[in-house]
């Protein structure tokens, strides 16, 4: 426990560097609206150290051994900012999943629900091979709404799923029930 | 040359990287409308070898050395794909340079033109050190509107802007012209 933030497998990397992570992270109460912490990992990334942590617990986090992936699939915008370096660690490709309209064809889409509305994501079709064990990592699972949109569209495009990797959890959402039995890890968890 | 696309920094990796990763580019015309050929480097990143090799050959063709900047600074999207990437391949952070209105306060925030209409970008002002020297990098420069506006924020937050690494350049859109004498590099060219 770190402030509010409980820390579950960044453990993994050691009590100081674990304590190091957590105080990078910025709670931002009222952000974007009233009833609302907002929880910022960009300080986490802007820190040669945080970084470097950060990439070091996801990897001792995985839910699955290294080798029973082959690459790792991200959501825009903000999977994108430590997915592809987990990957490049890992020596695995990294599938970008982007917003519906952004990527060339042909594509593969896939829609879901948010508070308000859906929202449409897309992979490029050659983007995952017949049969490919893909580990899907995201920067918080709240509902789990967007991590099963992006399991969804890898098994539609002929992939699958190997687990999930998330940095941070929200506390009573249940988003991982959301997710079936596909292993799953996170580093930290906090109240919603 | 391989196809249209001309190998400029990209040879520091030696020929046959190079040649695998311009191989893994692939060229959409028409997309996102008549008259333009659109450049995906998404099967570059989806390719172990090819982030590998991208992330070798940004490594060695640095517009200056790795002990002269402090941070990565990258543009939301395609900027996130690779930049955090390189920031943790050199032992740097990463610096994320958002669209308008989805960072938590602070910000400092810079509009530029686009072909049709303005965009705008932002930092969290706390993300820069007074005097903190910067890369930039982008995927693609064109006109050079998208990088300047990156630079003008981080000198904006009290940075300094060290140089400029491109992945892709279009040519004889002298976008390079725009940026002053920072020192730059890109890997490829190709026609606009």
């Amino acid at each position: 426990m770190t402030g509010d933030i409980t820390i579950k497998a960044l453990d993994k990397v050691g009590a100081e560097d674990a304590e190091y992570l957590v105080s990078l992270i910025r709670s931002i109460p009222g952000f974007p609206k009233e009833g609302i912490i907002f929880r910022d990992f960009m300080p986490v990334l802007a820190d040669a150290r945080g970084l470097d942590v950060l990439m070091r617990a996801l990897e001792a986090a995985l839910p699955v051994p290294a080798d029973e992936f082959d690459s790792i699939a991200g959501l825009e915008s903000r999977g994108f900012l430590f997915g592809p370096a987990l990957a490049h660690h890992l020596g695995k490709g990294f599938i970008a999943i982007r917003k519906a309209g952004k990527l060339p064809p042909e594509t593969i889409g896939e829609s879901y629900e948010l508070e308000y509305g859906t929202a449409s994501v897309e992979i490029e079709t050659m983007a995952v091979r017949p049969g490919e064990r893909v580990l899907i990592v995201d920067d918080l699972i709240a509902t789990g709404g967007t991590a099963k949109a992006g399991a969804d569209l890898i098994e539609k495009a002929g992939g699958k799923v190997a687990g999930f990797s998330f940095v941070m959890g929200l506390d009573g959402l249940d988003g991982l029930a959301k997710l079936g039995d596909v292993p799953s890890s996170m580093l930290v968890s906090m109240p919603a």
